[in-house]
């Protein structure tokens, strides 16, 4: 994975779809700059979870949008996808690498500063500062990092970063502005009227201060 | 795994185990003469799930009793367990295969005799017929075999066979008669009020069937 990948970063959420179809959401993020796709599903059968995995990964064929599993090493090893994004309860590190080999993604979500530095020792391809903002996606009551938190945390880590938790079109370009390398979104995309819309803004948003960061 | 490892197969159920430990209860059964551990969870968090299966195993060193992991391949690969129990909703079978390789025990819950047919394609180390009464352990709404469904099921398969679903004192000795090769038990060992003393007592009815079997 390379850093640009980060940029805009959807994390799929099926009830906050608007009974949309899980495809057909996702592809439209995709086609408005959606650079890669996390399929983050709780409460699934293991079958089903596989099925929507390989779904998913048929629909981003040939995209160049890697697909990520939340949690699930065993989901993203029987489906093939590009690697996992594991929180702090999901399996550790170490294993995950283990068992899904050095060259798919693994990503971690770090939620307090000491998380930021404990996962300095680990080889992960980046962290996910989470949360920026309090959001009614994540039911854990943690505290957010607000923008100055994210500032130290992208001082802090020495992985690529993306951070999550209420990013949408008011708050992304200030999230990259503080030094992350992308912005995370759920409910901003596949919540949207117009996921296309919505993602293409969003994007435009984040490629705008990107730059800004590399003119210096 | 051979067949006799299917004699007295503990599924464990930590909300059914009147608040005892979990290595506790399980090692009192072994101890007692149960002959195969699948360690079954449903909403925990990975991290948890393997931290007990590690846990677990560790207890079961040195005891030749496998432990199987339910549902989860990637907490099995994890721990190294010596296999695990999928049901017709967890990962299908070849894809687990797949993943655990040649060597690990991969036992599949079959519920209509349907499935039972369709699992003489695979090749799974034994099938659990699934469930012979109604239990309030599976929220399922499932019809029971019953032992006439049993037998039907055991005449039917070319795998060894367990079966599951309200097996108890009572129970497990026309089970073994019908041409199971073994008994599952949950709540009959370990909500009993010693699960030693429960364990011993289903091994010598089953043995006794066992025998009578042997001996023609």
């Amino acid at each position: 994975m390379i850093k640009d990948n980060l940029a805009l970063y959807l994390v799929t959420d099926r009830g906050l779809s608007l009974g949309r179809d899980l495809e057909t959401v996702v592809m439209q993020a995709v086609r408005g700059g959606v650079t890669l796709v996390q399929l983050r599903e709780k409460s699934i059968d293991t079958r089903e979870f596989i099925a929507l995995g390989l779904r998913l990964k048929a629909a981003l064929a040939g995209s160049g949008v890697p697909l990520l599993i939340n949690d699930r090493v065993d989901v993203a090893l029987a489906v093939d996808a590009d690697g996992v994004h594991i929180g702090q309860s999901d399996m550790p590190y170490e294993m995950a690498r283990r068992l899904l080999g050095p060259d798919k993604i693994i990503g971690l979500s770090v939620e307090t500063m000491d998380e930021v530095r404990q996962a300095n020792d680990l080889d992960v391809d980046y962290v996910a500062v989470s949360p920026v903002f309090a959001t009614h996606t994540k039911t854990d009551t943690l505290t957010p990092f607000g923008y100055e938190g994210l500032e130290r945390a992208c001082e802090l880590t020495r992985h690529p970063v993306c951070c999550i938790g209420g990013m949408n079109a008011d708050t992304v370009g200030r999230a990259i502005a503080c030094g992350s390398d992308g912005a995370a979104v759920v409910s901003a995309i596949v919540s949207a009227p117009d996921p296309y819309i919505a993602s293409k803004n969003l994007k435009m948003i984040i490629d705008n201060e990107l730059d800004k960061r590399r003119l210096g």
